[in-house]
């Protein structure tokens, strides 16, 4: 189905790579070869015939049209497969294809193989875009904009520690998802019903040998109805998506006309509107919104499955794949969507000041609270600070006027105490030194997620 | 992207040809050439110049690269568009196309027009297998089987309600959806806000000469954040969607090994295992509890769709059709599977009586109680029902024999009304009158669906 | 459980005590009692045995720990309801007391009654809302402020019909309700499995003679599990969630402090922070977010619903009840605050005219291409507006001097014709014909909704 | 509200008691108290004033009405918890409390809190219920029953493994829960907008100072935005629930009245029905099922959460605890009841054996293969059975005679060798050796989970 322009927001040609029918195709064709060299090792099948049916793996191309209809007929791709495979060999070797295991067996395994490549790439560019957020947190560790709680102004912080906390988050997010592929996934061999039974009596050395041909670990028992592992993939990839979309509704929420602090540097022209030239569209985050959510919709979907039933789940099961894979195709839109965001975003200091200084140091009354507090007392403070900042609210008059004009101040704190209470670059706390803790924490990210 | 296998659950090809991409490209398209079209009929735009769009609409075939980088690059497919229909107009007539509408507005009423077809399929669909049904419960009106409830044999039911009971939800589905499609699709047009300000005076009769050229319902008001509709459509599918599943979930677990009561015959060889030859898989019913589950996910995630800020949403608004696509889809798949399910249903009477039979009475411990309630009041009775039943599981007696050996029972009821009492046929109360009453609500369904 | 702080935001006194389990056991003794009356009515039970249970319906207060237990033991609370009724009457009125039910009947048409007095309250309260948006669009029909397209100003609108969309919305959701109420709420007897055979002959004639007791509509078959009803519902009230919550966002959004155009009054001095005593927190929207995304996500949850298996299901019913009331108290909380919140809502005038000013008539581009383009031709206009807009924007110079300087506009195009076309008043297009019509459309709700 | 009827099924007392109202202030008082001698210890607070704080916080009971209406009127109810506090302490020390922190620093710290309770019962309820599944394992690792795959009969396996895999699952589960209660809660605070600007130079000291004295890791950076936290928890509590409700489905199928394999002891005269007295519904895991799903129904919720806006998010963040609460109730639940159902299931050894055998050995078709290929070559094996299978499903006649009658068999393969494949108990694979593996994994689970 032609379907370019509808999953433009949610895909990208190199997670489509690696999750399309022809990976997975591949990757079970693995599967079936993996099963006969391990089935060989312990004389389950001769070795000739294992390595036939390997090369035979390699080799084949099953008509995809044909494996949709043994979904459609069989709800498993698996027995068409197995039929293209011994197709292209002798009887006495093609008897042998797929000896010992069940079709759940080679679709989950696939299944693992396609998610091993799939979550490397959605943790590289986790680490790219967490890269990207850091770098911002650097460049703007001391610049000086309004903290902003229920989207009202409440306290001065640093541009530098907003991109920080973005920064922390895709990198805490690249991190679990390389500990999901590298701690929950293993291959999945039972057999018929999970006892291995059609492997003979040396199945567990197979099984084992089996995950050791994949570079997959191996499995202390077969999970065909235990899905925890999906749950954990499925969270993992969820605290990516939520990560991007955290940056995405903070950098539209930036771009407001009204607050204009950040703007997306346009990519090959975009961010126009068809009609009104005026316009510069967040247009990159709101891709990364869309495809954030259609992410979190399917992690949601997935961790709430419904249960599998006695030994293999009839539909359940079958229903997990596509929603895997639409969740990885759009984690990963969003990820490195986040990181062109990131990396584009024009930063204005002038209208973060600006915008700061607009409500006339009302976001420094905790400053100057604790200023007075010093010396009239904090609770006595808290309720100057209070007047002076309704009475600023209610007329012409500067909240520095208001204040110095008190009873309770006159006389009793300096004009430069109020000052300097009232100076944003002095209240913001340990903003600074988190900041550094963050990019300490983030820098070796990339080492790690890629192996 | 090739997913052939993967959704071979989930979508089917005369779907998709409703809602891929060049379906929408299509319906876009044809939007642009109502808007010109109704807006020369009031001067807006030159006669001449409307038809030129009309019919550069109707041979330009834009790149679909083209216009996924338009989604990428501006969050639209719709400057792209435009661009593609202005490159093959001179200059002055190019510079009216798409004139007065904002992209929402195009998206909008062609994801419309893709819905009045993709509903229309889904609703035919969903009267097939109404009409399926149908046919099995005025086949089975009266065949007897045990009612099941909490999954354990509770009192004797026919197949046929059960059917009825199918068919009627089936045949409800198909007309929410036939009413959603008629009541709530309507066209959007509404300017870059709204106002409709770039029409011009006579915007709201170019808006309804839009809609009147789409063959579309008028809109009061322009709805670009108000999604109700979204919400009326999913849950109208999700209606369809769940009488789907509900077949296929009944349909598995009378198929079950030890039940045996029906079973899928296979369509085209299918239905088997990858290594166990004397499976006989309700493939079909698997297959359709993927696609509905699937489609009650979307429809679920729709519901509870994020909100829609201001005059446009920054990306609510985008992620729309991705996901109604998907629900479409998958609805459609599991329309058709459950009329196929139901078409090729075979049905063991046999074994339903035996089924029924095998607890030795249990199942008619109402009717007993209502015999005896007659004579020897009903509340006396309830109880020895209970007793002879718990005496008789704990035996190797049967009911009856403990019944009629009963202090109470003895002389008092005799041996021909415990007989009728125990005879299944007898104890069906209103089931068929039942039936006949949703054979007579079903039976006109597709006149009322199919346009 | 002691949960009034946590459910705060999610519950309404009003609509507890609709849903609340005295409601819900008051509906189930009623629902016995019409039972036995509707049964006496065609000889089943005598009647004077259904007068005392009628009677004791309306006395006994079953111990709700009593109740608890049962469900916990036996899924169901009606068998230990049905015991403390018989306690109360003498053996042989007793045993005829939910003769012929199954616990299923009871409990289903105990919800349906607590659901029409829980949409009642629903509808009433959104149509509460609906009017007090009403009456903002009337009184600021023609207050020109910024329309907003993915955050950023686009062209120029009026808060009339911004709240005129909140209420056509709100109000759309108030008919969907009580359609819902009226429509889609219908008794539910079926008996054990769905065939009414404990009922005898009259069955059907009892089942009508029930509805009519209970003032409920009647049902052509049981629908034990046909959930269709409960979709619907559920859909009808997402609707009222979402259109709560799209106000609640709107408010939040030009209530920032950048913003400013509206804020909420303060209720009984809320609004404020723990620490920062400038801030005015639009705590009343924050609020309808909270209540109507819990709703939104019960909604989902219910539409989405798993299957129910055979004649009753083994869980998927038994869960239906607690959602659903989660549903109803979050949405009816969100609709009660959205109407506090529009009540309150302080419009800044002035600050709306600002912040469209402050752009400098970029807004305006549409109105200024328009007006060229009648002059020079609609293609060039575009472009000319392109370029003064960007030159405006790279300089000191304003928009209306960029045009003025423009080659192709000067001496073209008259002053005054700019003025009047970047004079936003001017480019309403059709915005109070709109609100009109949205004003007309929602007049009559409140006769409709409550009854 | 009263509510103990609805929430039978979805809440425990003792979760009950961990999470409401009372748990939560009380958690919020000793937040306040841990900050204020946290401060004290670096001379923020004068050390007498923290000791008073500390001793109110113990003392004091706010009005819950009081609080409800703060989270009303303000969102929090934060504000009124400080004022309650404030009320019993003279004005200069009352001026001291909460200071420096903002109110989500004190309610996510008590939400830390309450979830440290919750997940250490929870874990412990699931630990339980993995023994209870274990016990069943070893008690009848050998017991031969129909392994089934999409509902039908496939292979033999033993009722010992299906065992083991949900005590597998249920000990994983109480794993991942203890790791997330151990490595992912910790304390929150950052004062208004993160920067802990109240706290002074020594803000950082004083943040590890609040986490020693509360006993919670400490957290380098707050994370008011960043709720990986909550997807972690929600997830690992979803892995919970999905391990009960694989118990529960299993159950409720092996103890259908045609598979009869299981059955759920009453429980205090529980699992009957109204009105049927043979009926032994397995009502635990009806609970456990409408617990589980509820449970996951919430955890979905929570991994889609929406976004959170700036320094802190306007409705996103109050929308989490209500949500959290109930997910732990009904996960409680769900373990606490699947622990019953475990230690209450009767197994009909002799009904699993039969079951098994009324499919005429069917079921051995991998094990007929395997033998005959040993002899004829693997490949016509699979022939010869597939043929000998669909010959007795035809006839009369058993597979065993099929076999021994077919041209290819007869005279190649000994009867004994056809009996011998033939014997389910020769069959089982691994199955001994997956349970002892199991058991192994599964048995240090108590002292792991409890602290």
């Amino acid at each position: 189905m032609d379907d370019r322009v509808t999953t433009a927001f949610t895909s990208t040609p190199q997670m489509a790579a690696a999750v399309d029918d022809s990976a997975l195709v591949r990757h079970m064709l693995a599967v079936e070869a993996a099963l006969a060299r391990a089935s060989a090792a312990h004389g389950l099948v001769p070795a000739g015939a294992a390595e036939q049916i390997a090369a035979a793996c390699t080799s084949v191309r099953p008509d995809h049209d044909e494996l949709r209809r043994g979904v459609i007929g069989s709800a498993t791709p698996v027995i068409a497969l197995v039929g293209a495979v011994r197709a292209v060999l002798p009887p006495d070797v093609a008897a042998h294809v797929h000896r010992g295991a069940t079709t759940q067996d080679v679709v989950d395994t696939a299944v693992v193989l396609a998610l091993r490549d799939a979550l490397s790439l959605l943790g590289a560019a986790l680490a790219d875009a967490a890269s990207a957020a850091a770098s911002l947190a650097a460049r703007y560790r001391d610049t000086v904009l309004a903290g902003r709680t229920l989207l009202q102004q409440a306290s001065p912080t640093t541009f530098g520690l907003k991109a920080a906390g973005w920064a922390v988050e895709l990198h805490d997010a690249a991190g679990r998802i390389a500990a999901a592929r590298d701690d929950r996934l293993s291959v999945q061999l039972g057999g018929a019903v999970g006892t291995l039974a059609a492997l003979g009596p040396d199945a567990l050395a197979i099984a084992d040998g089996f995950a050791d041909e994949l570079g997959v670990r191996r499995s202390p028992l077969p999970w065909h109805t235990r899905r925890d592992r999906i749950i954990d993939v499925a969270a993992a990839v969820a605290t990516g998506a939520a990560a991007c979309e955290k940056v995405a509704v903070d950098v539209i929420l930036l771009a407001q006309t009204e607050v204009g602090e950040v703007r997306e540097r346009p990519i090959d022209g975009g961010g126009g509107s068809s009609t009104l030239p005026q316009k510069r569209n967040a247009a990159g985050s709101v891709g990364v919104r869309v495809a954030a959510r259609r992410a979190l919709d399917g992690a949601g979907a997935l961790v709430a499955h419904p249960p599998h039933e006695h030994e293999r789940a009839a539909g359940a099961w079958q229903l997990e794949w596509a929603t895997l894979r639409d969740l990885l195709l759009a984690a990963h839109a969003a990820a490195t969507r986040t990181a062109c965001v990131l990396d584009s975003l024009e930063v204005d200091v002038e209208r973060m000041a600006a915008n700061l200084h607009a409500t006339g140091g009302a976001t420094l009354a905790e400053s100057l609270s604790a200023v007075l507090g010093d010396v009239i007392g904090w609770g006595p403070a808290q309720e100057v600070v209070r007047q002076a900042v309704a009475r600023a609210a209610a007329s012409d008059r500067s909240l520095r006027d208001e204040l110095l004009d008190h009873d309770a101040v006159r006389g009793a704190v300096s004009t430069t105490m109020i000052d300097e209470a009232l100076d944003p670059e002095r209240y913001l706390g340990m903003a600074g030194a988190l900041v550094d803790r963050a990019l300490a924490a983030v820098a070796p990210v990339d080492s790690e997620v890629t192996p």
